[in-house]
């Protein structure tokens, strides 16, 4: 079958590394380009032992440079780079004619002044925003198929969102309710010299922080709003505890008057029971990272707490898997028309 | 100065292990009895190396048994066992004129109902329970000097009451809205040869366990309906990760109308400001379980959220130390008119 | 392309686990029985929440039963089973035409009185022991080719093997002067409810163990001694780390007189240059486990130290990798005629 | 008892953290001032969260000026410094009438051209290498008693030296055949901003590093040749683990001809029966850094293997604690006619 020549620029941090483990593997793609300000020149398999003797790890990295990415055939380029930063070159890459699957935050929100609100700084590609599409393939898989212009999610609205969305749909939870608490892997955090991230610094350890406003705050109350019909604020407090990988949320909201309990179970199932990355652990099943780490799925348990009226929905993914690099492979296999679970049935 | 003769029931899990290890230091303690049926007949230094050259290493443990016990001299007793079995040599320890701390569940509820209710069976010496005091230092000091019998309280019921109680007693927040979220390090979970504890099952672990009844919740629900006036029901989401020690808790409820912000820091100032083993981290705070491992200090931050009205209260300890053998001690210390910091201010 | 029936006998342990992981997913095999004493009945996917979602998940755990296992059309199974047990069911299997990998200790001695001396019983099938190929594929490929029963090295041999073997059989080392210090994750100890492999007793400790004659000890001595021509004794230090998976081994050993030091490089690239799995690192290259976990792949690094006159060699493996089940899965394709890296080249 | 006013030159790193802790809560130090350039002007409690509340806390961190430390009234100094800063400020403090302890690299060796060859850099002050005394205090008692200014051994030589040296001075062991095999925590690196100390590259890694010729191997060196009375050269195998803390170290060495293997137990008895912080684990023992990490213990055990006639002796130490802090201040203790075990005897 023919492969799909594919990008991925910013292939350096820890997204980058596993796209890499992801499409170097990927029965579909042929990588054409990776790119590195700080490795270009190197090969793959130089820069990472890990990837050495992988078919493709003899690759360069070269400069981002759009058309030098475009001159290797890319049609497809997967963008790991810092908000801001990721979206000039998307749009260069668009203008050439690739498709872009952009990993950063630069498109995720449909409102410019609520990036700059989150973001600190003024929206670098305003126009791009209404064509892009928010890549949750469980929830958009036909915009996705045609999308030009994929913005996937965050790590923690992915582990947020994909519990919470059913229940919104179908007006089981009060949204004023909502607490979503999380915690995750420290390569959540970035591949960057920086004390707080040094392993005796976070080994022993474990600390909320971005706390009451995190950034990914504002995607999260973007895709709740759009399926609650209408604006939505909710508490949400992160935390960094010490594993490489993996996220896991508790995220716990009312449950509306006249809603009966079993009718969560049943939106759960409604959405799910025929997704290939969803996994549904029923009433009482506690979602544990250790399951999902290295792959594209995500596991979610529930339970109903009569004595506070409470729904708890329990979910674990790894935060570069289904909250990164696996998502955002997933959306490729979309819009390529490719099997779903191609390059990502991993255990 | 003159030393209080003392002895550990139960000295050979994790917690027993702490007790050692700040009474064999503590300045004011002559340890006279340690018991444990596995390890009775051997030297505490051999059983646990840690303790090798410790003065005081060279200690026989003993049988649990109460005579045997009382004639070693003992005028006070830690208890580190199991709930149901602490009561009974509770009550033959008190008899025989000594002063107990039991770091069990056994006295901790005042209400034998609600103690079969979470415990699953009947409560062992219910006659005992409208004496014991919950052993909060910074609650109830008066009444810890004066008793008998001090329960002292579970690991997660002390970050989630610390910092919520001075909150609660001026009335600040909303009971209903109380979500208290936990992350617990392996040591709670206790040292018992159980597959899930296994290295391999926690590292790269995280997970919700308990949901949604914890039987810690019992003690929580008790001394926030004290303070309160009224019974209270909250959301308690413990998770376990993969530390040796250390429990961080983020609790949010909302700001009751009419109350400000300023309030918030106020309450807990008026509450701590001299208290020797609280640390206010002030507005923003994140605590962090790395700086209050191996100590009795609880660490509290706290943030107002003007989105959600919400407040966010951060607390870190270990649950070792505060949340369990540190905080024992400090009751004893209250108890025998010592030094409060007598023996726990180690860093 | 057809499949090979394929059996897994004991798959609940870590090794079973991982031969799960990579059988579920092998292009070319057909998982037709698993099996677990204490798992019997249950389904795949339900014992194991990783696999839940895979092809094949579905299967259900059986008996250990020879004529079971053999009634599926297994033409090959793999032994995940404790030394000892292993070789009456390999026997039973064989006699019903299977070919079996066998990934205990019992077939990897020639000589059943060493294996009685180390593993401190009599040897239970001693006539099977001739025709068993030690299976080490970039030693033994066309033994194993050939071979009704593979045993399949220990992890520990495997990473100290390797590195040694070339400079062993072109008479580089003195054998009298190797030291073989090796560092293992904790998973190497297997999964069973042991108080001294809790996740507490583990994390942030770090010691040797089973000094100075670890059982893996007879099958290192068995093959070096092979390919001097000679009886080798060496020195032989396991530590336990705290990691999930992985083994790094140092073995040094004096350079012979008259051997150049450039010798070892060359042979080395000798040996491997054309290995599937085995990454050479050069002169000076420290191997990390991190590069290796969850592949088959062994990275060896090399120095030569002029003052002492010692050859360095550094290896890093996953235990339960190439360790166990990756070249176990190795041998099996050598056997069933498949492309080497079948199902095996993931990183 | 009165307190000697002390100072702790460049405190905030893992080394300065430690002496710290140790010296906040030592009954005979009064600390005068500790010094950071970074940090100059803030409180030790601001910068350091752990020590919060402690007695000492609200000290300021000033500029590393010798003027400025001598007029705090200080009689000592740590130095926890880089090699080749200490040496400067070494002088101006011994100038200025103060005794030092410099925990650094730069007076440990007796000959200046070593220093040059492994620090690749002129020795800073030569003039004080006769005077400065390897502060080993179970070897050098007497000289550290009366010294000016004591050199702190590194981290991996206390743990390689002490169990190495009674053998070599009773002349047990072939000095020819020693191979030293060390694992140590991550703090042994230091605390500074690299992307090789990041959480993510060190969890789930082991690697060996720095070899064949490690900085320490000078040091090492020199006192193994000052025990022989004649020129030793050894392999050294350093590697790092994922603890934050803690150096285990396993050595082995032939077993001279004529000499008993019951003289390794007698020698280790004779030279540390009555030391306040060595333990001797016996024949068999295996040392486990979690016995000691936080403590000034290092633990000895020793096997002796007829197969090879090797000995192998096995240490366990806190890097941090026996290997840097603890240490200099059991030399402090010395130099001041304290209690040996004042301010260490914590468990």
């Amino acid at each position: 079958m023919n492969r799909i020549q594919t990008a991925i620029v910013g292939a350096s941090g820890y997204t980058g590394m596993e796209l890499l483990r992801l499409l170097l593997t990927h029965p579909r793609v042929e990588l054409t380009a990776v790119t590195s300000r700080q490795e270009a020149g190197k090969a793959l398999g130089a820069v990472f032992p890990r990837f050495q003797k992988a078919a493709g790890a003899e690759l360069v990295f070269i400069e981002p440079d759009p058309d030098a990415i475009a001159a290797t055939g890319a049609k497809a380029a997967f963008l790991a780079l810092p908000h801001g930063v990721a979206a000039e070159i998307a749009r260069a890459l668009l203008e050439r004619g690739l498709r872009v699957i952009d990993l950063s935050a630069d498109f995720r929100l449909k409102d410019a002044a609520v990036y700059e609100e989150f973001y600190g700084h003024p929206h670098p590609a305003p126009d791009l925003l209404e064509e892009a599409v928010y890549g949750l393939p469980e929830i958009r898989a036909a915009e996705i198929q045609a999308a030009r212009l994929v913005a996937s999610p965050g790590c923690y609205p992915t582990s947020i969102l994909l519990p919470l969305l059913p229940l919104m749909r179908e007006k089981l939870i009060d949204p004023e309710t909502i607490v979503a608490n999380s915690m995750s892997g420290v390569s959540g955090a970035g591949r960057k010299a920086d004390l707080s991230l040094l392993f005796c610094e976070c080994n022993e350890s474990a600390r909320a922080y971005g706390i009451p406003k995190h950034r990914h705050l504002s995607e999260i109350e973007q895709e709740l709003g759009l399926a609650a019909g209408k604006n939505v604020t909710i508490s949400f407090l992160p935390h960094l505890i010490p594993v490489n990988a993996g996220i896991v949320t508790t995220t716990t909201a009312k449950l509306l008057p006249g809603a009966a309990p079993e009718a969560i179970g049943a939106a759960l199932q409604n959405a799910y029971a025929h997704a290939p990355f969803v996994r549904l652990l029923g009433h009482g099943g506690c979602a544990d990272t250790k399951n999902v780490t290295r792959t594209n799925f995500i596991d979610i348990g529930w339970q109903y707490d009569p004595r506070t009226g409470r729904v708890i929905l329990m979910s674990a993914e790894d935060n570069l898997g289904k909250g990164a690099g696996g998502q955002a492979v997933q959306s490729f296999n979309l819009m390529f028309g490719l099997n779903p679970i191609d390059g990502l049935h991993n255990f």
